[in-house]
């Protein structure tokens, strides 16, 4: 259980690093969408190793193919099946993992779970699984955009303690993708691929934190008490492998304010009801008052790195491991594609969600 | 839609902070659990109002009925009603609220979602509505204590800029209810209090932090890949009201660290598997790994300020604000057993689910 | 679990017939419905024991009243929680049923499945427990006949062997009312009462068929494959107490004729698509085609009667049970509202279904 | 929406007749069960065209492939990927379903709903729907046949007029398949098939009841109110293309009877509890009670017939149309696993939601 996300922009991912291949099954699309492999493969290529110098080399082209759901080039309103085949499956990279369990990693919590894990690759808990949500992804993006005139953007806000500057209300994508980190802010982007190089040379890795932006979202979308957009968008982040944090608006350094201090005052700004600063974040309990919504998630760094660690192996034997195969030294580059998917995702449930009970 | 919680341990909460009342319904409660209003009025006695000198003065009672579900002291397995009536209502003290919005309430948000709200007292978006979480919540608690022996226990971690020190593996319940403030570190208890009681001096509010551990959670809760432990722990967080921001384990502060600094060490401890360090937050991959849970939670600075605030009124004409009547300049002592309530929610909930599909 | 029923207008009932009362919650109401106790009560009304001599003599009034979820008169997109009081309860009458299984009850199941159970009155057994759905259904049929122009109606189509001859597309309302037994065939609805009486006299029971017409629903709700509007409305029919079985359209008798015979040939009727006959009963596919949909459900003669019966006790001891207090010989009169009661809460979830996919 | 069936043994299918293929993803296996192809293919042999002669000759041989969720052929507890290829796609055969609505079809009411529809072979309507039923149903029962001991068996009860004499306690798996019409009644299968292939030869065709058994569920299964077992038995069945009714134990029949004659005594037969009669069809107030659960299904007639029929054009102008293609002249030889496979769906799911809340 678990692989579902979404009441009615629902989307179900299967699939291990080292199957058949990976995949989505997304129930709830609204038919007449114009949709083909076109619309999907570009948020693939964003997430697919091999992209750059600074994730990891292994060659994956994630090509994405439609089984269902469409016609003609339009979608219609069943569901939409969408695979990546497996490839380039490098198994004795792996071995040892087979009887040993990588620290900070899911093996041990797999196995006393299910009893039995897929080790090679690490089955279900490789980042291979997140290619189902940024197709599904690329479709609720269509249908926000087209149909609801709303904008996603996501970037990497910090890798490490370097920390970019980026006004939120102005970055573009175009400057986001002006560098293979996806940070708009030019400067720490090169401190941070310098950083990220350096820690791949040290087999060592790094974390960060990344912003999200959505912008136009109607006010009205989100569904108190329980499924406040801010509470999906939460699960919808700590969801993803590596997310240690969430925070929306002011987050935590909101709570150093006064309430005088930290209250949106609220005008009437050429007819329409906008506040004067932004410190909520585009919500206000847990429904979108129609600024942008922004938010960030921190990643930790990823667990494998090429040094011995302690851990033990199957037999409950105290033992080491060490980082073998080709990871990447920080997610962050790939992992912007995936915040943008997830809230893609939890937005367009919420406007079919505002539809059905109040009828716009 | 959204008033719906858990998928096995399930809650609907319901009423308005006007109405008849407010309450929740629990389906899928274990049977023969032995149960009654005994039960579930301590909890709901921390979270009342009226508690102590730095909460809001509004006498209520919050005395909670069991309307089904129970017989002869024990649960059957058939839905558990609760209910608190609604008393002390001074209507009048919200009169302004029927034509103005409140800013950063969410006073706007639900006139544009539904094109009408329950102006008095808030509605469904005052506190009250969390009185049905906490009643389930309690059950939750018993339910995970006598059949799984988990713990469950919050605290007031900071508040605006003071921030207490606590062992998280060693503080206990007597020492969180040591004083009124629900911090276990008695320093900065006092110093806390003495900043409520500035703050509602001045008709200002302040916000902090709540960290909560669950122990003794067993290897393998959790449900990947969207269900992961952590996610619906920060969804149920992040329901909440007034809260901003959630971290589990390292938080945000583990994207300082690096790969190798902040993966804890797998080791034998006396047969059985353990980690050294607990920077995961004792969930790996979105599933228990036996360590102690650990997740912080921010709240910020209560809306409601007795000063004038800019703000627009239902004819969309600017005017100000100026809050009236018996409020809380602080949520966060009331909000610790909020915390515990959600947190037994979501565990109890994995509980029975881990048990369906795997059988133990 | 199993107390929910509904995917968008989401009902969870509760209460045993013995306990603090029975009541439900209704979530995902459209807002700014006008709705107050006085649209709920006539369908309680026609539900409730003691409105004639051919049901239980029971004296309860199921007086309901709304706890939440409205303001004003009008509906707020909040959950709305409605409640009827237990009264009456005459707990000696049922002293028996504490240790004895009444065959063809759910005394055995109950306590096979929980390990526990509410025997005074049957607890959650009880048919009490409609009183929920039916509340609910009011709601729902106010808004399918205010906002979607839809019209329920059902009747007592036949009583043990007595069946009568209704017209499905003209039958009213005032013909269903204007006998206690709800047949709207006179000369039956006759023989039918002396039948029901006899019945009584005889310490006895009898059961018989409920049809149910929606007219007017548009063509394009349902959900296939899983969600066809046929199969909610058998699980919605099948959910019922002392229900055997659900046929649409043609049902059964459908089974004995050609595809030739069967087909429902269809026209432009003024510019419109209509079938020029309606053996599909107004569903193909699982979807609503315009036409009315009609349907039927079996309902077995009530369990309970004033004979001595084998069972076993609850030391699993053979021995005899002989009915005893007030029941209902016949149970169709009183089922006629919740057969409409369920119909309307399918409907109602799909319309809005089709609104959030389709948008219309 | 309306393509998830199961709260925890979950099964989403996704699939068009002229796609890229068929299939399903199924949530909530429980993990280590061995599974391969073999264990899934025979149930999809049976279901498959062109098995006999009186069936449709279309060539599809519908070899399962396993995507996901198994690893050295164990069930992983992570999601499981079937799917089947389309093959032999000969669109020209249903040109004129692009522009005419096929009476008794659902081409109309796909159009109304979604205002698109993938006319070639029925698109989402087509019984290749079926295939990832029968695919995650021969999973489920292979679940309950090895973990809980329960066995299902469904066969031709009738066709027509011709009905069969099926001793339902008795009747075996080899007796059903000893004939190609899967009728354990050997002269009247010879009959039905003579009866299937007049109709064949007339352009015509026919219906028919299936009975289902399941034997062996253990006391305990099922949950009320609304999932009562025999409630998602009926939402199961009256899921599957062409069906009109569905009834339990006495069915129908059962409401001629008085509830003296109707209840099922209850005693204790070697220290366990049994009714000596079994009208109630295995389930009391909508749990099992141990006994045999039976229940009967109505197939309407195929509608695809080789004559002229009437209809409208997509222009809603008058024309006829006459069946052209390979199509069954009767459905239910191919239906009978697909009747097992969701009887096995909705016991499996049951079976693990007992577990849930009850522990066992």
């Amino acid at each position: 259980m678990g692989n579902t996300f979404g009441q009615l922009f629902r989307i179900t991912t299967w699939g291990e690093s080292h199957g058949g291949g990976v995949g989505v099954v997304v129930d709830g699309c609204p038919p007449q969408l114009t949709l083909t492999e076109a619309d999907l493969q570009p948020d693939l290529d964003r997430r697919r190793p091999g992209q750059s110098k600074i994730v990891t080399p292994r060659k994956e082209t994630d090509e994405v193919k439609i089984l269902s759901g469409t016609f003609e080039g339009k979608t219609l309103g069943t569901p939409i099946s969408l695979m990546v085949r497996n490839e380039d499956q490098r198994s004795e990279a792996y071995n040892e993992m087979a009887t040993k369990f990588r620290p900070s990693h899911a093996d041990y919590t797999y196995q006393a779970k299910f009893g039995i894990r897929a080790w090679p690759g690490g089955g279900r808990t490789s980042a291979r699984e997140t290619i189902g949500r940024v197709a599904a992804g690329a479709i609720a993006r269509k249908i926000l955009k087209e149909q609801f005139g709303v904008e996603i953007l996501a970037w990497v806000q910090s890798v490490k303690d370097i920390v970019a500057t980026v006004d939120e209300e102005k970055v573009t994508f175009a400057q986001v993708e002006s560098n293979i980190v996806r940070c708009p802010d030019p400067a720490m982007a090169e401190k941070m691929i310098a950083l990220i190089e350096q820690a791949r040379n040290d087999g060592n890795t790094v974390g960060g934190v990344i912003q999200c932006v959505a912008r136009k979202v109607p006010a009205g979308w989100g569904e108190p008490v329980f499924d406040r957009l801010e509470a999906d968008l939460a699960k919808a982040m700590m969801s993803l492998p590596a997310t240690k944090g969430f925070e929306v608006g002011s987050g935590f350094a909101g709570t150093a304010l006064t309430g005088l201090e930290h209250n949106d005052p609220i005008r009437n700004v050429g007819g329409e009801v906008h506040t004067t600063s932004n410190r909520s974040g585009g919500v206000q309990g847990g429904i979108s008052n129609g600024e942008t919504i922004y938010f960030r998630t921190a990643f930790k760094p990823v667990a494998t790195v090429m040094h011995e660690q302690d851990t033990v192996d199957t037999q409950l034997q105290n033992t080491t491991l060490k980082g073998r195969g080709r990871h990447d030294p920080c997610v962050l580059p790939r992992a912007v594609v995936m915040v943008e998917a997830m809230t893609a995702l939890v937005l367009a449930d919420h406007a079919l969600r505002q539809r059905a009970q109040c009828g716009k």
